[in-house]
């Protein structure tokens, strides 16, 4: 197990290291770690790697001038000018809730940026201060529309934070497919089926296979086939892709960027890198903010209160998985794989820094 | 066949007997027939009873002061003032568009209203004027959140429509269930079983019987269960469910009152009717109005080129099905099956009206 600290220690070094500045380093481990925390692994120290990759080949800026592009009172296109995601991220979420505080809402289409770990953490900013938090961002290509075989959609995840009283808040953080990405992977590496309704082969029949998608296969969306309503998921997945990319003029579906340096650059562009949408909302644009956050007490203590089908768990609310695990992982330390404690070694090694592998 | 203008006239005169003002008549029977049109007659003609018993129950305001009591310059809380849907819901998405045209974007949320028809027609109010416009409203309470067996949501929809070119609009309206009420009812009238993946019985045991509701059943929300990722259309639904009347101050989930007559009004109360959410963002808030446009049309083409899989059919952009159906409908007029058209000439007859039985 790792400290919290250490890893966020190391993080900052690391980014430091690449040539990000001392403010930015803090948002880059604050975010990585924040999915850590939350058991989102995937999104976490696991892309530390990816993103050196990409430093290496000359795919990043580190040193980016995150700006306004263009702006009415509520609203902003922010251009990432190539940050790591986080930075232009974390920016365009703050310019979100600068908006707010002053017209009751705001809202933030950003281009130019790159991975920004977990949609959850930038929704969440809005919680300290009193509004509600949307986050969306477009993602590569791997998840076919309905009917369709061709890979023109990422997982396109949504992320929506409310603020509550006394209960802990409301936080979704959902991709727009029927799983994420991440567990093909660990599927694959244990040797295991993965159940009907997540991925199909290249001609659009359904298949087990967690490593499909290597064979021209895709990913489908939310709903699992027509008859189930995946059109509906295809419908959100499309509505992320557009508030991220239309809106801000970065790529769109089949033309967002590679995140990892191992694919290359595509030929074609419709905008600039990567697309996300970020969205603040007051309560107290809405409803006085004590009434706002006792209704949204009693709505959660209502769900939380339903009846659990026989042998089915106790029913969650939105955020409840992953308050729990962070709970547990703040007092035990955080676990990293063997494998990907290997990797921060080797590439610590590189720029002259250490990873302890336990 | 009946014709647009026959079934709008009726519906004018219908609701014109019962009290409402001319205006209002105009807007419930655009929205009316703008379901019938677009191919959803669930919430159509047939809805026209329901109203009818509501209002002789006293449980109908045809006179509603529809105002606003809260606001900033983005946003807005309307009381319906227990307003037919339609006559809040059309008042609410004016004030989402003039607070657009305003500072970017404009967002309210409204309470004290009943049902308003397809979702899709108040977002699809904001393409006239070059803004993207989005549609929520919670609804009776038939679905059960992921683990459980209590009906705490309705099907409560989503409906998003943005501007393009030379390309239709995109236009997404969707309930948060794998399928819409209304599927159900024609199943079982049909006396067909369904999918599995829809309902569930009293116990939480998947069911393909479509009239399980009375018999305990619900039903499930997008995505099916939980490997399939139902706890992502039980966020979504529950996101939709939130904005609407805890932002509002209208009943909440398992408290939204009975759009029905026959079934009677609930006990407690969390607040004032069913809540709606509706937003309006300018696209030249974001992007000067011809390049998003552009933009859009790029996208829709894009997606429309997809490849589809072998013996499936062509990909669609969302908003297309109903769009071709309303194509059609406008040339060779408007089916109402019998027995809707039979209730119609009976209740047409007790306010003094005929309705023609073809």
């Amino acid at each position: 197990m790792y400290t919290y600290d250490y890893l966020f220690g190391f993080t900052e070094s690391f980014f430091r290291k690449l040539g990000c500045s001392d403010n930015d380093t803090r948002i880059i481990a604050d975010v990585f770690l924040a999915a850590e925390l939350r058991g989102i692994p995937s999104h976490g120290m696991i892309r530390i790697k990816d993103y050196y990759e990409l430093w290496k080949a000359g795919r990043i800026n580190v040193k980016p001038n995150v700006r306004i592009v263009h702006e009415t009172p509520g609203t902003a296109v922010v251009d990432g000018d190539g940050a790591i995601g986080m930075v232009a991220a974390y920016r365009s979420m703050e310019i979100a809730m600068e908006k707010a505080e002053k017209v009751g809402t705001g809202w933030v289409s950003t281009r130019g940026s790159n991975h920004f770990g977990i949609a959850g953490y930038y929704a969440m900013m809005a919680l300290a201060r009193e509004m509600t938090g949307i986050t969306m961002t477009n993602a590569n290509p791997l998840v076919a529309p309905t009917f369709s075989i061709s890979r023109l959609l990422g997982t396109n995840p949504i992320a929506v934070a409310i603020p509550a009283n006394k209960q802990p808040a409301f936080v979704a953080d959902f991709a727009t497919t029927p799983i994420a990405r991440g567990k093909l992977a660990v599927a694959e590496k244990k040797g295991e089926k993965v159940h009907l309704g997540y991925v199909q082969d290249k001609e659009g029949n359904p298949s087990d296979n967690p490593a499909i998608l290597k064979e021209g296969g895709s990913m489908v969306t939310l709903g699992g086939d027509y008859a189930h309503g995946s059109h509906k998921g295809y419908c959100l997945s499309a509505i992320v892709d557009i508030f991220s990319a239309v809106f801000s003029g970065a790529n769109f579906g089949p033309f967002v960027p590679p995140s990892v340096a191992y694919l290359p650059v595509l030929d074609k562009k419709t905008g600039e890198g990567t697309g996300h949408f970020f969205g603040a909302m007051r309560i107290d644009a809405f409803q006085p903010a004590e009434k706002f956050k006792e209704k949204m007490d009693e709505w959660i203590t209502t769900f939380r209160n339903a009846k659990s089908a026989p042998g089915k768990p106790t029913v969650l609310i939105p955020g409840d998985p992953e308050r729990i695990f962070e709970e547990k992982a703040r007092k035990e330390g955080i676990s990293i794989i063997p494998a990907i404690a290997n990797d921060l070694n080797n590439i610590a090694g590189e720029l002259g820094l250490d990873f302890n592998i336990q």
